[in-house]
C-alpha cells in the first residue's frame, strides 16, 4: 500500500520472472502481458477481447482474478532466490466495478516479503481512453517453494 | 455442501441459467460446460487444455477460480425470479493440491438464498482417469440484481 | 489505497457513528475507540491487554480482524444517509507480523461507495514507543441496510 | 465438510492442544470452550454475553470470527507434531446470518493436512434452545511453525 523498498537476494531476478511468465500458457490465452515489474511488484495488462467477456459484456470476474494472481505471484517472486519456485495459497478478490473499455490492468505489490509466505494486494483498474478506473482489489497469499522442495 | 432443499420462484430457471452462460464467452474459451444444474447448485467441467497453464503445467488458480465463480454465480441464480441479473460481489479460493489430469470440475452450492446477496461454496476437483481429487476451495458472495437495477 | 474524497450525504453522520460504536458492547470488552473519523474512513485503536491474547502473548488473531471489521463499518457508515443501517457481509484479513508493543489500530478506508455494497481496505498496525508496525491487511465487504429493510 | 479421516502424528494431541488454548487469555475474555476435539476438527463454543454484542444485540461478527480462528487453529493442530507451533495466516469469513440466541458455535474441519501449510473450513451456529443455525462459513488458512522455526 505505501512506497515500502524492498531488496532483492536475486540480481537477475527479471530473468526468472519473465521465463516463468512465458511458461504459463494461460497468459497468452488471455492475451496478458507484464508491462511493469520491479522488487516487490508486477503490472500485468490484459486487452478487451470478445473472448474474455462475462453474460453483460465486460470482462469476466475470473479473467481480472487471473491477471491479479499471476501478477502477485511475479511481484512476490521478485524477491526470491534463483532456484525457488511460487505458487498461490489462496486470493480472495472483490469486484467493484464492472470492467469495460480497451484493456485492464493489475497491479500487484506485495505487503511484506517473507521466507516462506509473502502475502501481497492488488488493483486492477480498466483502462478506456487511456484513462483508469478501479474496478477491483484483491489480497492473495504466495508461497515459496525452495530448490529441495521443502 | 449439506443437502439443503431449496425452492425456486421461477420455475423456469434452467433457460434463464443456460442462456446467461451460454452468453459468457470466457467460458467457451476455457472449454468449460454445466454438466449438474438444480435449484441452488451447478457443477461447471472444464477440460485440461494446453492453452489453460500454469508454470508447471497445471491448470492456472485463475481458471480454477473462473469456474468456481461462474458455478456460484449460476447456482445463485437458480434461486433467482426471472428478470433478475447477477453478479459476483467478491470470492476467495484456496489453492490446495496442484490440478493435474484429464479435467476440473467445481462444484458450486447455496449457502443461503438472500433477497439481496446470496453467499455459496465452491469445491473444485481434478479429474484423473474419473477420478476426482480436491485442488480448490472456495467461498463466493453473489448480488441480485433486480429488473429496476435497484 | 488513495486519497480520494469522499462526500458525504449526511452532514450528522460523526453522531450517528458514535452512538452506533457506543451500542457495540463488544468494542468495550476490546477496550477500543474511534481514533480518527472522517468521509469514508474510520481509525479505532485498542490497548495490548492480558485478556486479548493468544497462545504467544500476542494480540489474538480475532481481536485485529475484530477492530478491523469495526472500523470498516464504520467508514463505511460515515456515507451512508440518517436512518440506515449498515452490516458486514463478509471479511478476509492476513496476518502478516505478530501483534505486541502497547497497542493495535486498525485503519479502515472506503474502496467505492456502493447504494447497497461497500467495500473497504484496512490495515492494522502494532503500535510500540508511539511507532506502528503494520500486523494485518484486510479486506472488507459493507452492505447498506435503508430504513424500510428493503 | 466431508467425512475424511486423518491420522495423528502425536498421539498426544489432545493435551497439547488444550494447553494451547488454556494460554489463549481472549478465549477466556469470550467465555469459549473447546467442546469437541478429533483429528483434523475442533469445535469451540461461546455463550451469548452482554459484553460481545454488535450494535444490534447480536453477536460481534469478530466474536464470531474469533471463535471460528480459534477452532480451526486447533483442527489444524491436532494433525501437526509434538514440538510444532500453529499460527493463522488468513482467514476469510461470510456473515449470513444474525446470531442471536443463547450462544454460538464454530465447527472447524481440516481441508488438507499440509506439511507447512493446512487449509480449513468452519461452520459458525447460533444456538437457540438447543437448535442450530447456521449464520457464518469461514475459510482459513493455517501455518505449520516447527520446533526449528524454519
Amino acid at each position: 500500500m505505501t512506497g515500502t523498498e524492498f531488496s532483492v537476494r536475486d540480481p537477475d531476478y527479471e530473468r526468472r520472472v519473465r521465463e516463468s511468465f512465458a511458461a504459463q500458457s494461460f497468459m497468452a490465452t488471455l492475451g496478458a502481458e507484464i508491462v511493469a515489474l520491479g522488487p516487490g511488484r508486477c503490472d500485468i495488462r490484459m486487452a478487451y477481447a470478445p473472448g474474455l467477456l462475462q453474460q453483460d459484456g465486460f470482462l469476466h470476474a475470473g479473467a481480472l482474478a487471473t491477471i491479479a494472481d499471476s501478477a502477485a505471484g511475479y511481484a512476490a517472486y521478485t524477491l526470491m532466490e534463483s532456484g525457488d519456485r511460487v505458487l498461490s495459497v489462496e486470493f480472495k478478490i472483490n469486484l467493484v466495478r464492472p470492467a469495460a473499455g480497451e484493456a485492464a490492468v493489475a497491479r500487484a505489490r506485495v505487503v511484506k516479503p517473507g521466507r516462506t509466505i509473502t502475502p501481497c494486494t492488488a488493483e486492477v483498474f480498466a483502462v478506456r481512453d487511456g484513462h483508469e478506473t478501479l474496478c477491483a482489489v484483491a489480497q492473495l497469499t504466495m508461497i515459496r517453494i525452495p530448490p529441495d522442495g521443502s
